[in-house]
């Protein structure tokens, strides 16, 4: 069953104490460039620096005290290790993570810093899976995905509940897909509170799988993608298809030129550091392939983790 | 006179409708770092990206009918020149800016966009000067120098008006010192609104006249300072001075290096974009040369103009 938006309701009680509400900011120069008035909910600003900790946290809280003693597990080189490490911190329990060797030592060093269990493997997604099962078999972990999870679908949710709460009048939301966890729960708080809502996503033209499962009515997998939003490089997953396939109105791809040039042109005008895989959100007004014209558009920044070392505008 | 706090109340009521109430933020990781409980000012988000923006607007909306049909005008490479000529705008009336033709061409395009009239020169002081005179004595404009000039000391003070109204029991206030601007306003608001609140300035080391000025008791030039943080290279004014002397506690000069590493910190952890010179009053904190162990410390952000195809820790 697909979280309902009493599920949504109930993750945004249960994060409460621990997520940040993140502010919404407005930036003219935007409004102007894009022809919209745009509504950006800064999920760069919250803990570890994504709204992959609201899906984790709802995830870890929702255990019951036996689940919880036993602790949790996932696989993951990015965001969402460290999401599930600091939720089950904060909740005072194991968390197993599987990250693939090569993993950036910057990620590894914040997902040992929450005090997890990392194991390395192979970076290959069957290696990342055998050795999940092994480690859950070993521990009685539960098994928390980055996305295809109806708690951290229910989780992602909440950003969107705040927003509309700030701002009741939005004509559309935008987020950006990759597994559709933010999309799918997105697209439920947003069509349950708000009748006649547009959700629309963003998705690199260079990943363009959750484009091409909307046109074929399937699941088609992503198959070697390369784009700078590194965030947005998984398949949709079973569960957060079939909603995004009833809720979202179009997916919108957008070019690695159009992604770099929105993040720069937020970090420059709204002075905010967000990743690529925000700026995709931001891409789907900034090359115009939809018509938003004069519309107030929510937009989910979807976190600000990126290297400052390699900054894309300078290849 | 210097500015009285009267002056610096009847300044904000002046460019409140103008002037963007910015947030102050608090970031864990950055507490943890300094060991003190930091409060960050974010003019980085005000109106031009800088402070600048209060002292310009306040001058302005100070002026006569009579006085502002003839516009006004000043000398500046900066973020002063975007934020006269913005408030120039905001009133209808005319600006004059004297910039220097090798000027970066973004900040030639930023002023020209408000509508300003532009005047190339030599890039030396001299010509700036003179040009400034002429300009002055052709139209009748009123001078509006970017920190020697009570109407923008009081401006500049109102962005510690409103950090102290959002967290009244700081025990230190921090800014950056160039010209002494942001600081004597800043240093005039603060002990006069709070008994025994200590105001301390951050210089960099490659950029020290005001601490030698402080040192000397009387105002040393700055001699070709050479720093990163590009908005800190002027020297005291007459009138900025003798405030400081009376009211700034300690002026600390930062390294380059410090600069850096307090610029790049925020940047990853609260995720906002800050300028240098900004971060020079991070770096007080940073470098540990005063003990604010476990203090309350206002610092104030002062913009977030910076050039996104030169980053620093890239060299």
């Amino acid at each position: 069953m697909p979280p309902t938006l009493t599920d949504i309701q109930q993750a945004a009680r249960r994060i409460k104490p621990y997520a940040h509400r993140t502010p919404v900011i407005t930036n003219e120069s935007l409004n102007q460039q894009v022809s919209a008035r745009m509504y950006l909910k800064c999920e760069n600003f919250q803990k570890v620096g994504a709204f992959k900790f609201r899906g984790a946290c709802n995830a870890v809280f929702s255990l019951s005290e036996e689940e919880a003693a036993r602790g949790v597990c996932t696989h993951s080189s990015g965001n969402h290790a460290q999401a599930l490490a600091l939720a089950a911190k904060l909740r005072g329990i194991s968390a197993y993570i599987v990250m693939p060797y090569n993993a950036p030592s910057v990620k590894k060093n914040a997902v040992a810093g929450y005090g997890s269990q990392i194991t390395f493997c192979e970076p290959t997604l069957e290696a990342r899976e055998s050795m999940l099962d092994r480690i859950r078999l070993d521990t009685g972990a539960s098994v928390v995905h980055p996305y295809n999870d109806e708690r951290v679908i229910a989780g992602q949710g909440t950003a969107a509940l705040e927003l509309l709460e700030d701002v009741p009048d939005l004509d559309v939301i935008i987020t950006p897909v990759g597994g559709g966890g933010l999309l799918s729960g997105t697209s439920i708080a947003a069509t349950e509170t708000k009748r006649g809502i547009r959700v629309i996503a963003g998705e690199p033209e260079m990943a363009d799988d959750a484009y091409r499962s909307m046109k074929a009515g399937e699941i088609i997998p992503s198959v070697n993608p390369k784009t700078i939003a590194d965030g947005l490089l998984t398949s949709l997953g079973t569960i957060t298809f079939p909603i995004i396939q009833e809720r979202v109105e179009q997916i919108v791809t957008v070019s690695e030129a159009g992604i770099i040039a929105s993040m720069k042109f937020i970090w420059e005008r709204a002075k905010i550091v967000i990743e690529p895989s925000a700026a995709v959100a931001v891409g789907v007004l900034w090359e115009k392939k939809i018509d938003l014209h004069g519309l107030k558009v929510g937009v989910i920044l979807s976190g600000g983790n990126v290297d400052l070392e390699k900054m894309p505008w300078q290849y």
